[in-house]
């Protein structure tokens, strides 16, 4: 249920740089390939799993999107490389999906890593895919794992519509959105996580049982998942929008920007989550720490009351045959207030102590 | 009653860039407009909800800042938006109130955010608001969300009564002095908080009880939640003072640099109090071991010294037929007796031991 | 008796920059100034509340040092502001005496806030008060808030008996004697603290008791205390030393160095400090869990020891009539060699779990 | 059984520099050297202890590799080292087997000490050998401690097969691909770590005993040695990709980036390690606080059950003659019913504390 | 015996800048001094109390070695001081031996102090002295506080057989052989912390004793004070490598680089112990928090057990006139049977609850 921690990587030790193996979860379901053309007059779309319908836009004006969901099919890999001239180095990087997000510039594309996050069933855990977009001059090629449904649908939606200016923005901009649908989703993972650190704070405040110091442990996991997920993406996107590589247009930069202020309030709210849930344990400890001392308290209160007058009724079941006190007529009610007396002084007692 | 960890901003997910959307509370009154425009001359103000008014102003010689109450309407900011030329990006950011405190220069104009903090009702917490200044040649715009007053009397203030040198000097100096009034606002936070730490602190090392450390805790989220709105403004501060952007002169940039001051001593002392509230912690929970300490040994001393007297009397009170001690003549006193040293020796034992 | 966390400044928000306001204690004597111009010849002295006396002095060649202790009086301040050309937000911050230690250029002159120490009576704690240099090209002003004394004595004797090269090097060299005096001073308190420590942890780890960890606490937050007052220093003063304003000639760079080299060290010192004081509470929670279990283990013993030998006293006291150990002749020998078997066993018992 | 803290080094004190001593274990078996020189068209594969093989090749155009295998014959890397013209403190470092990892530019070739890492016998630990690489114009000398085997084979089958680019790229290759081959051994020591960590977190939260903490201190050691061990190779290999030497030609440096990745990740896993592990302490020490507490609620219910009743059942054993109660018809059964409803009291008072 | 924190150094408060005094233990023996003059060709050695006869060496091209034992000559000092052109605040800093490590550059010749450790008596403890190194054209001053012996013989012996390239090199090969003749002696107090290190957690784990964490204290105040003498040693040794003096020669700074490498290591050695030490401190706390609860357990086992029995003892020791269970023949063996019962139902729940 909970994230690993490393991705089983040893079986690719010794094999050549650049050898196709996937690395991952394999899913048993085909590759499906989807085809944008588009330039500011119209969009040409076709989804299939032909990829030989890709290979005249690589020289046409136009800007093309080719998407591929399910990253396990070698062959249709190997085909798309070749086409665009992506280097080995590159997709073997895409097939290896415990990357961490970063960008590499090869001078006649960019090669940019992020994770896609979505909540597992039951909104019990964050779960992270690979998202590989390469950007070249007139094209854009993004890889998704497809674990968790695609996020793109929304651009999609707005490259035929027309609206905004995706479509008269060059593949740089395409890009753009694409990586701004995918940070758009990490709030939604953001929200989710707050309601259970939130859920969790008013449990240890009110009434934290054994159970609440797991899920701590639990919540503690994904924070630190998330943010090995995410501080890295601070420097990709910064890249992008300090325009290192000349593929990024002046005017895109500006959309970049705002990317990366989303990206910087979400690690400062990672950060946040961190703080917080390392003040809650303190919070648990020290609940304990009064539950135990209260449970003290009553014990030592019983204990301390009925110790002596127990002692003091054993004192006079003892059959000594010379005890004066057994013969007297009012030797049982001197007992009786004496040992009233005992009881109030100890009262007396824990008052000052503060303890009753 | 606590600040929430994240703003709902799911919402947003998969629209355009430069959608405006509101983000954050809603508030129903309507917005607030008010136009100043001055030169050292004399002070124009007008306050409407007409913005018609303020578009001549665009192209006068006159400083005009244009005052924002209430960001919720979109299509008055979009109004503003076209007469200043401002960026969608901008009005954007303006709307979604979750910001981090941040400064960007788009050429021919400043976009600032701020946060405005204020304390809520009956001193219980710190609430945030956003604060967005767009700072140009000759204009400044400000955007508030308007929920805890307006900050910026005094400022208005010193502008109708020409008092230092704010009608001669720029828009730059009209934006320096909006900052300013609204870092001094801090102080009054700080004191507060510090305030609210130092009872905490005395309550903790006098008399703690169960609910300290939820206070505590409440504290601690606090400084958390101001460190993290109050962390980026050094960041934007400094790049004005050291003049990255040519719209702030010279003249102006000593009295940003005092601000800056004002910035970095706000953050120390947030820091301060990070210190000093987890050495609370710690005090707390070296009480509470002190305490079961305490009344274990309370627990220890009474056993310890009615265990064996009450065995003793036990042994006599036993029912054999022969048992020589009980016919003795001095049998009971003996016993009393008996009874009187072990009391005596365990008190010099309690006593080596430093327990009484 | 402890320092506040925050002084108060609220009453300043709203009112224009550079207006004079002193905020901080408030004193009742007046401002005593003092003025001693030199060059390699000799020494002019003169005290007295009439400044008129140093107003030619800015026009001669001798280097002029005006010093001023107490500094509530606002007018003494704008005559001096006016006569050496100084900014009104200079004289503003001479004011606040809540200013972190600071170095700024303002060209002709350079404006130094520094904090002096010094122990609280009976030493328990330390006192700051706000020391303000400004070295123009042939004079030094400085302004003392005047609480604990003034530090100067020995530059002044320097001065007058023309022993070192105090008189022959300029102004930049004064304002190097002034920091230095300062700063050698820091030293007194380390060790003051330093004493306090070591008596601390031999105390903590001989006989802690209950307001030990009080104790600790205030000293902890003295040593944040004086880390802020000291940790700007080192930018201070590396500044100086670097020589970024023109005023410091090459000569006195040395002297600063020097200078610098104590402030990296009392840095350290005062982090060495915090180690060790965190690393104190340790100590303490430790030895109080060491005590409850020792606590724990005695009572535990008892119990161990009486209940069983009770419980057998108890069984023996019933009242059945056909209980045959009763009447047995060695019944009641019996019973006593049964209750010295069990103590036997147990005694084994406690050593085996070396609890005795 | 545990790595050392520190190695043995204190011997070489006051020995001039390039002193050749063998500092770390020392073993038996006689150095092996293996030869293998190669262009495009062919491989040439020598081994043997006569390094009189490989001298003409130095002067040869094949790119030769001289893979020594046992450090510790100082004859032998003497004749390299002068054979190769090494510097002094090159072979001085390459025997001492605790150095950090470290690139060292020489000009016309480049030292680079990396540690190869094996898991113990039985997967108890993690072992560290020094491997030493040279890189040449035409030449790689590798130096192996020969502790855990030699990890170089997948490269030497790729010589041998001509597989990948391994022939026509030169001699920074091969030791790109060296490098590349112990790096990629890292994985399998961090997923076998990760398994022992995941394994011991179940155990807590599940059934911590008292072995527990021992182990997990013991793989904190590990994770701060693992670290010890990594962290340096970040700025190694940064270095090489970066080409801050000539030796390493560009194609290369796309290799080389792809090996800084991983390095990178490398280091990211380990520090998910240390936090999690410092989580874990965190949660056993909760564990046991809970259970302390446990154990306390069960003493205290039964202590507050039955001291009460013991002390009636104690009173109504008193011996006095003038007991009423004594001699009521109904006063055992009424005793009976007292005590029940002392029990059903305390039940509801443990109900109302939440204890059952 | 421990470590002060603090050297007295007030005294020196307000002396002016190159006053001469002593800070640090004063000790009565006389200083030693030691000449050695050497070229290619051979060594001209004396040791004498009369600096007369170094005066000619400082224009001779030998180099030249004056090494002083015993700082506390003041007039030797100057005298030295005078003859070589040392500014007095070098003179200063050489006396008070408080100094962290550090280098200055003054031109003709480079000041580097650093700390010589070595273990007190029955290596219970590491003590500093301050060794200061002025390295000049042709002539090395050496400064010892003369308190652990003399770390330079091995260079003399050196020096004398004219073993290595010491005596070609010049004085700043011999500077860098006394650096790193100090720092060899760093791993001789290192592998003995590393030991007395390694002793603790062996018995932290296998039976802490009170006093285990006394000793813990002063290992972590002894690493505190290691890394206070340390860290500075990395920037002071970096700098003489990167040669930002012209005094070090090209091929010394290849040795220098060596000697910077051992200072890393050191470091991170350091480092590796205060992550130890601060582990240890958390494992003994644990161990404490483990016994308390078994101490716990047994006695809520023996309370659990005997205090029912003894209420069942006491119901029937009861004097009711009618209790008919008192007369019936078999009521003795029945309550014997229930107290046996109530014993099995105990250790059936012990069992349940793994106390057992």
């Amino acid at each position: 249920m909970r994230n690993k921690l490393v991705t089983k990587r040893s079986a690719k030790a010794g094999l050549p740089p650049g050898t196709l193996v996937h690395i991952g979860e394999r899913h048993r379901e085909a590759a499906r390939v989807s085809i944008i053309a588009y330039d500011e007059k119209g969009v040409y779309e076709q989804a299939s799993d032909d990829l030989a319908a890709c290979f005249p836009l690589r020289n046409q004006p136009e800007v093309s999107w080719i998407n591929v969901e399910g990253i396990h099919s070698i062959e249709l890999l190997q085909k798309l490389g070749e086409c665009y001239g992506i280097h080995p180095l590159v997709l073997e990087d895409i097939l290896n999906t415990d990357q961490r997000p970063k960008r590499e510039d090869y001078g006649a594309y960019l090669f940019i890593v992020l994770k896609m996050l979505s909540l597992k069933n039951g909104n019990k855990g964050v779960a992270a895919e690979q998202m590989s977009l390469i950007l070249g001059e007139n094209f854009v090629l993004s890889f998704q794992e497809g674990l968790a449904g695609d996020p793109f649908d929304p651009v999609r939606e707005r490259l035929r519509a027309g609206r905004g200016k995706i479509r008269s923005l060059g593949a740089d901009y395409l890009v753009y959105s694409l990586i701004d649908a995918i940070i758009d989703n990490y709030f939604v993972i953001l929200e989710s996580l707050a309601e259970r650190i939130e859920r969790l704070e008013e449990e240890l405040v009110a009434n934290p049982v054994r159970e609440t110091v797991g899920r701590l442990h639990i919540l503690k996991r994904e924070v630190i998942f998330l943010r090995k997920s995410i501080w890295p993406l601070r420097e990709v996107i910064s890249g992008l929008e300090r325009r290192e590589s000349s593929l990024v247009r002046e005017e895109t930069a500006i959309y970049l920007r705002d990317v990366y202020d989303h990206t910087v309030q979400i690690i400062d709210t990672v950060e946040t989550f961190r703080d917080i849930l390392s003040g809650l344990l303190d919070i648990y400890l020290s609940t304990l720490s009064n539950r135990t001392n209260e449970v003290m308290k009553v014990l030592t209160i019983i204990a301390t009351l009925f110790m002596p007058l127990t002692f003091i009724a054993g004192l006079y079941g003892m059959n000594f045959h010379y005890m004066p006190e057994l013969n007297w007529r009012w030797g049982y009610p001197a007992v009786l207030i004496l040992m009233l007396l005992v009881i109030g002084g100890m009262l007396v007692f824990f008052r000052r102590k503060k303890w009753i």
